[in-house]
């Protein structure tokens, strides 16, 4: 084995497919978002890559198998609407600086033999903060693509970082003529966010104009919710017990202070 | 010296031998059942395996003579009852991810030279509770090998990971066509347990279908047994001091606390 | 892509240019300086230097595009007067010990093609207290240009350490026949330091006999000094309540403490 | 310049020389007795090896200029007494477990080429003590330089680890046919100790059967003797205030407790 193999279980005849990124990250949003699609539109895998700069483990499956910790490459294509999608999905992100920009090459490098012409990376923005309503922030490899995603609700900071995957496939991708969109739900950044997953999977569905029955996703999203409750609540006590002692404190004569 | 180098000290003929790895891991139940069947079965060292992935250092012998870490294969034939065995010792695992891919790699790489089918990884699975019984868990490389392994009392959970060489050898080996299963005695996880290693020895054995001399391995578990009791009573009081503080404070004065 | 890739925008025709280097350290003194050189001069971009051992990031501009970090080479050719500046900037330093190591030979790589023989790298000597009037400090290959640049007013200490590019850059360039000089602004080592960055700009313009504005890093220098004048007065108080704590402690009944 | 560089200054025609390595360690020990080997010697420097693998640094020398750091190889030759020797020091070790093995490989290489059969590897053996008269200890690569050793008062053990390129340039050693003793003088640990390199080094020259001029390096052992009792006595201080804290916390009423 290399220290990266990308193995293929089929070779689908692709005419120009999109490149979905949900590989783990803040608040598994992209992972989430782009499981949910694989699972509702049945898109089959065809490659699975492995790597040395991936966490040296295997996962128990269910039946008792073990399975090496790998990404995943799924493609569905309908030809009718011509539509073509490869979705990238894995256990982990590398797990090393250098090697995510290597394993992001190889990633290329397979799109580049599939045809792709355009990326969508998918992640989380944490804020730090909890939100009813999940904003879907943007960034793109083009001043173009800027205003083609405002149509669809994507909104723009014009400042900050992208770490990982999602990021370097824009980056690296740019510099090798791919273009690219990153999209990221945002979230708390402390919690696993279904809720933001299905912000985010609600305009990248739209962007590719594309129908996907929401059920599940938005069933998890009220898992979310009722965890952002909880933690909301906990944070308001923590406030209250904080002003409490703050107030004690200042009626504590102060040579114990 | 590469960065990964097998010496050969004799080439055994070798018709389709089982191998059996027990490196250093939780407990370090899978290193002393290996260490003890090699003792026993009076197993013969075949080759050595250094790497600059192992610590940069040599230990002091009994007799005054360094010797630089390894890892090392032994081999027993039982040619009368076509009994085959690669038993695989070692002072360390890899001590980076990525090391334990590579070497995982050269070891199969020496495995399937010797025309071994079915690899056995003998590790613990640290509970953070002391057991009187020791079970022994496992996971495998097919569900008809869950079945076999279940005749011989091994318990399967359907959850959890397994790092290191003991996950690798199966995850790495099944891509190549090796059968695998992985044993993990049940263990603390904080101790060096010779009790589980009995138990998992006890398994192995039957399901190897060989005989072995237990009467030293009983007798360190005698030992491990002895600690764990230590163990559970510092515990217990442990807790009962906690209560008494959890007690003392509850009767104090509100400002205080 | 290779680990590390240098991509030419344009192959500027040099004679012998002087390389300046101004990667990000300590206090952002040589960024700052090499910077602002870059803007005023009207230097051009003509190279990036793109590598595995950069962070694993993309950087959101403010028109909403990423960009790849990277380090960037920019030239100013002032033929009139025989002056000719290759200058080095960039997001970040490389991130492992090794690749500091090889980023460096790729830099000096560069400068050979374009024919530099003098290398003057700039940073920041941290000393923990805040100065009114910060000095520049010097390093060199050799003794000659010691006592050459001791008539621009730079301070020698004859021990120290300089860590990464603007080290390795003389030390590595020595071995590859290179002269070279280090230059550090005396800074607090924790501050973001233009004053610093203006002090050390004023000696280099004179080194290298060329003008430059300097009413911008004028500007940002005024900042820097009221942060430290806040920093001074925040550090003045903390030590007058150390001393009152110490006064009171030292007025309790001893078994209290 | 490659990830480990050798650079020679001068071939030396040696016939078999003993190498002798003298790079930084537990306080020091091995370095200081080499160093100052070189320097009554008057050993003269044939070798520089440069690598990745050492801090990305160069150190500013008393005359302000820089040096990159790296490890250096020195050679004495008395014909007339059938003497040679090879002495390695540094400014560090290799700065991963990994590159101890790389350079440690390279320097097994110059050995060999040198014709070196014989290698004394000279460190510290960290006690946590203060001893008065700091024994040698060792290791070797065989039962007979064991005995050998003996003879000239090197004490053995039977048991530990040696680290880095001490223990390694013998455990790599041997597996390329070199016969190798690692001296270790006995030492605190966490101080620089000069009285454990005097030691060391009259060991060292009665087993080697030269004469070396000790003046220097017993004045930096009456240093490290004050260093020592100072640091005993502060020792013994905190004892004694440990006890006094003991003491009243055993008076306190226990509801505080």
């Amino acid at each position: 084995m290399n220290d990266v193999e990308i193995i293929y279980l089929e070779r689908p005849k692709f005419k120009s497919p999109v490149l979905i990124e949900g590989l783990p990250g803040i608040g598994l949003v992209g992972k989430i978002a782009a499981e949910h699609m694989i699972e509702e539109l049945k898109a089959k895998k065809f490659a699975e890559l492995y790597s040395y700069y991936l966490p040296p483990q295997v996962n128990i499956q269910k039946d008792n198998t073990v399975k090496l910790v790998n990404m995943e490459f799924y493609y569905w294509i309908d030809s009718s609407k011509h539509k073509e999608l490869i979705i990238l999905i894995g256990d982990f992100q590398a797990i090393t600086p250098d090697s995510q920009y290597l394993i992001t090459d190889y990633i290329l490098d397979l799109a580049q033999e599939c045809n792709v012409k355009r990326i969508y990376t998918l992640g989380g923005l944490g804020t730090g903060t909890i939100t009813k309503n999940p904003r879907v922030f943007g960034a793109t490899t083009s001043k173009e693509l800027v205003e083609e995603m405002r149509k669809y609700g994507v909104v723009f900071r014009g400042s900050g970082s992208i770490f990982g995957a999602s990021g370097l496939l824009l980056g690296m991708g740019m510099l090798r003529g791919f273009e690219g969109v990153c999209l990221m739900g945002e979230t708390h950044g402390q919690i696993i966010d279904a809720k933001s997953a299905e912000a985010l999977l609600r305009v990248l569905t739209k962007i590719l104009d594309i129908e996907i029955d929401m059920t599940e996703i938005s069933k998890k999203a009220k898992e979310t919710e009722k965890q952002l409750n909880a933690m909301s609540k906990m944070i308001e006590e923590q406030i209250k017990t904080m002003e409490r002692q703050e107030k004690y404190l200042s009626e504590t004569p102060t040579y114990i202070r």
